[in-house]
């Protein structure tokens, strides 16, 4: 999620939530980041979502961002730990950056590392390594945001060359995603409406909730909600998006 | 608190937490991390912890760990955010390293740093990052434990020059407590008794609750329990505690 003014989150990660081993089988661990200013909170667990009681807590906590980066598992490479649940975060920069991935990169494990390494022994956190590794070997310093996005569009489609690579991004201010094979992503504005979730019985009426100014996009694999028009994403392209809006793009028609 | 098996903190976090804005004047946030093997928990806010719903919950949730690291703190330096908010956390050589500073360190803020930057505000976190950047420069890959830490107590003495500096770091194997002005420590084991915390009138009998080859360090600022001997460090001296006991002292009489 990222959005214009603080915002919670406990109506997607209601939904989210069920898809971690109750309505999809991402059932080996989740976790969120909840940005606040240049800080973090960080909830992970090892436990499927759908029977985490921290997740249920959560669920009813709401937390308020402007950036939130949440991910369920479904473990294809490293055991079902708290070290290889996603988001996995590093500082760069003195950012605290956050990265969450779907699908599965081969070989990637091969590729060497330098300042960053992994602590778990997913292939996920593997390639976020590198990625920021390479970044801080090309810059020396932050760049310009737009330069910077572009770099990480380029490193994306090497890293995707070795398999699927939907991934999530941030430093709190921008939030990337990166479609390999499936990312989708809606923005609510004014004048808004009601919401209805696909993995539960859940309804919101979201002009009861928001401010006339206020903007969100929410970014998912697959739509969390059945009667909003969600947009695809093609594969290969990025979309960075700041306070709310989609504001980069790279790649894709 | 460094254990050797898992154990929960509930009863020493208890009264902690009053020491953050009732009976102490640390009520400008609270933090804790607890290891799961590599991995981590991290919980943190910015809210006294003597009124934080989260600290409430946490409380009474027995998250079991064998190294845990809680801090309350009174900004000295830094506003009051969730990036300025201890403990933080970096990784080095593929592990999370965490750690929490009392005190305050006069114009650290100009030491040099390279790889690693804080994020937030402090001297505390400014200190943390040198001293990794310190670690780094001098060990290419990470060295045997006892040359490890022989080399932190030399950093954390140049550190502790600058003004108060007690801190515990770790990586989830061993916790290394540095004493500059405070610091004490009581180790639990069989036969197991009864204690009775400081800060809220509460007692625990432990020996309902452990098993005859439990052991258990308890390391804070001032005694936790009125009815236990607690040991008190030298000025300019480190325990490095591993499994429950302490393992390597350095400096100290």
């Amino acid at each position: 999620m990222s959005a214009n003014v603080p915002t919670d989150i406990c109506f997607s990660f209601t939904g989210l939530m069920q898809r971690g081993g109750r309505t999809g089988p991402h059932a080996d661990g989740w976790g969120v980041v909840f940005y606040e200013g240049k800080g973090y909170r960080l909830f992970r667990d090892a436990a499927p979502s759908a029977e985490s009681d921290l997740a249920r807590l959560l669920r009813d906590l709401p937390i308020k961002s402007c950036t939130v980066i949440s991910h369920i598992r479904k473990a294809t490479r490293g055991k079902i730990t708290l070290e290889n649940t996603h988001p996995f975060v590093r500082e760069m920069w003195g950012r605290s950056w956050c990265f969450a991935h779907n699908g599965h990169l081969k070989r990637v494990k091969r590729w060497p590392l330098d300042l960053y390494r992994p602590v778990g022994t997913t292939d996920s956190e593997h390639a976020f390594c590198w990625l920021l590794n390479a970044l801080r070997r090309r810059f020396s310093k932050p760049p310009r945001a737009a330069t910077f996005w572009r770099y990480v569009h380029q490193l994306a489609l090497e890293l995707s060359a070795l398999g699927t690579f939907n991934f999530l991004l941030s430093d709190g201010r921008h939030l990337g995603a990166f479609c390999s094979t499936h990312l989708t992503w809606l923005t609510r504005q004014a004048p808004f409406g009601e919401a209805e979730l696909v993995d539960e019985d859940l309804r919101v009426d979201f002009s009861l909730h928001t401010q006339p100014t206020d903007v969100v996009t929410v970014v998912a694999t697959r739509p969390l909600t059945r009667n909003e028009v969600w947009t695809t994403m093609a594969a290969g392209s990025m979309v960075v998006f700041a306070e709310g809006r989609p504001w980069l793009q790279f790649g894709g028609s």
